[in-house]
């Protein structure tokens, strides 16, 4: 790069721009958008910040990005981003993983302790002013199969392991030893290992090799006590099979937080299973976590200028078809 | 004792009789009575099970116990029992501590969690069929005050160490090093400790010196963006004050599993207050935990025929007035 040239640093936002953008003002040419305008920022930019994750905008207009190197998604999923002009261009991708490993973590383990104290019948039952004993579950003791063995899935893992729970992990190749799993099983034997869990917890990224992993077969291989906790990208559950599987006792619960179409439609019947917990894809939101992403760009950003090697590099071979 | 007599035992129950006591029927000579019948059947028995805790018929018909050797409570608060005639007599007192520590630690950390991720309003959201993100808080990082460094209390302190909180106790004495523990501050120095963090936990044992500590000088003291969960006895907390702190917005919020008078009354006012998550005394009360609380009083049952020391002896000298 010409060291003389400050890069030109597109950034496609929503309806909030990113907040303290002050640094990367100094050290880069900064042209924000929305997805409408997208076309007309591109020429010439090297860089473009994805703040706006929801935006399809980059499919339609990858040739006016005609000078562009690298795309950095402020998210840990690149969703929209995982387009064939970009896979299989030169052009690198990154993510902003690491920041949402331990609020993920914690919320997975806030609704695996939910069900387990019974916590929804709690406060339906305090609405209703009534004083009703039951009892509930340990959760220590309790084991859990955590899909997906990257940076989200080993914090998750940890997470419960500190609190008692026997964790296993199914990731692309099966493994004894691991420092975060007490053993880690291949997706492709995913069958056998369900049945053996209290708890499914799917923490994997959507590609072509993980669409639909948990339809109507997975989940008549759970036991009929475990739960289910989803944090993983849209598609790669079956909604239908898992309306089926939570209406007819195939399962006993599930904690939802990402959905294939998101909103989640109102008139979805998932909204009023007394068995599922809804939550708006916000586990990773905690106070402070925009200027968290915008730090991590930064930091990205000045690797770019100094021509280091870039953090959170997405393997863009995953998402090859 | 008399080793070729079975020594009787009383067992107070309410409703429900205690499960399996097929073993301790072997061993000794049992007597079933709910608290109408309780002085006909303690003339001449050895030792007493409270399994009904709400009973306060011990205290009208102590003469009736004539020979009476040993108390047993099948719980870890000792409650009704702590009589003027019991707390000064000879009669050995003991309790069901250790059942409850892991089970209640896990309910604490549980109403934590909740909070920190704004549970209730996302099941509120829920049942409104409302996608409605927000901002919430990581746990880990946060500091906890645990009121009462008994069992319980450690056992809550563990548990909040191990997902990343700073844990302080208050306990009788003051100590720089305790195992559970990063500090713990006298009881006495309450006032100025409670400032200091963003989760106070009541975990004391109700006691002479204990009645009242939670009132509102002490809820002034605390962070308004601090939340109280009480898992203490009766008592301990003044519920008027309570009411105005979490009314005013002295405190955030809180999360209380015992009451003055239980169950609580369905005009209680705490009820509806969205700020507080109210569950009913059932933090213990884990699948088995019936036969857990049988099979311990059958172990000091044993160590009480070999004349052995009983496990979970209760120090009656807290209960002197």
């Amino acid at each position: 790069m010409d060291a003389t040239r400050r890069p030109i640093v597109v950034v496609l936002h929503g309806a909030e721009r990113p907040p303290r953008m002050t640094t990367i003002e100094q050290n880069a040419t900064v042209r924000y958008t929305t997805s409408h305008h997208l076309a007309e920022a591109l020429p010439g930019a090297d860089v473009l910040l994805v703040w706006d994750l929801r935006s399809t905008a980059l499919a339609q207009v990858w040739p006016a990005a005609n000078g562009l190197r690298w795309v950095h998604a402020a998210a840990a999923g690149v969703g929209h981003l995982a387009i064939p002009e970009l896979i299989n261009s030169e052009v690198a991708l990154t993510n902003a993983r690491g920041i949402f490993d331990e609020p993920v973590a914690e919320y997975v383990l806030t609704v695996m302790l939910a069900f387990a104290k019974d916590l929804p019948t709690t406060m339906r039952l305090q609405q209703r002013r009534t004083w009703m004993k039951r009892e509930t579950e340990r959760l220590a003791g309790s084991s859990a199969l955590i899909i997906g063995t990257g940076p989200i899935g080993r914090a998750i893992g940890r997470k419960l392991r500190a609190v008692g729970v026997a964790v296993s992990g199914a990731g692309q190749a099966a493994r004894e030893s691991d420092p975060d799993f007490d053993s880690v099983v291949a997706l492709t034997d995913l069958r056998a290992a369900l049945p053996k869990h209290d708890h499914v917890i799917v923490a994997l990224p959507l590609s072509p090799a993980t669409t639909g992993l948990i339809d109507a077969h997975a989940l008549r291989a759970m036991r009929p006590t475990a739960r289910l906790v989803t944090i993983g990208r849209r598609g790669l559950i079956v909604t239908a099979d898992l309306l089926d599987a939570l209406d007819s006792g195939t399962i006993a619960g599930a904690a939802i937080e990402v959905f294939a179409d998101e909103p989640l439609s109102p008139s979805s019947p998932l909204w009023d299973m007394p068995n599922v917990l809804i939550s708006p894809h916000m586990s990773g939101d905690v106070k402070g976590w925009r200027d968290e992403l915008v730090r991590l760009f930064a930091d990205n950003l000045d690797r770019y200028i100094r021509e280091e090697p870039l953090l959170n590099v997405v393997d863009k071979r995953l998402y090859r078809r």
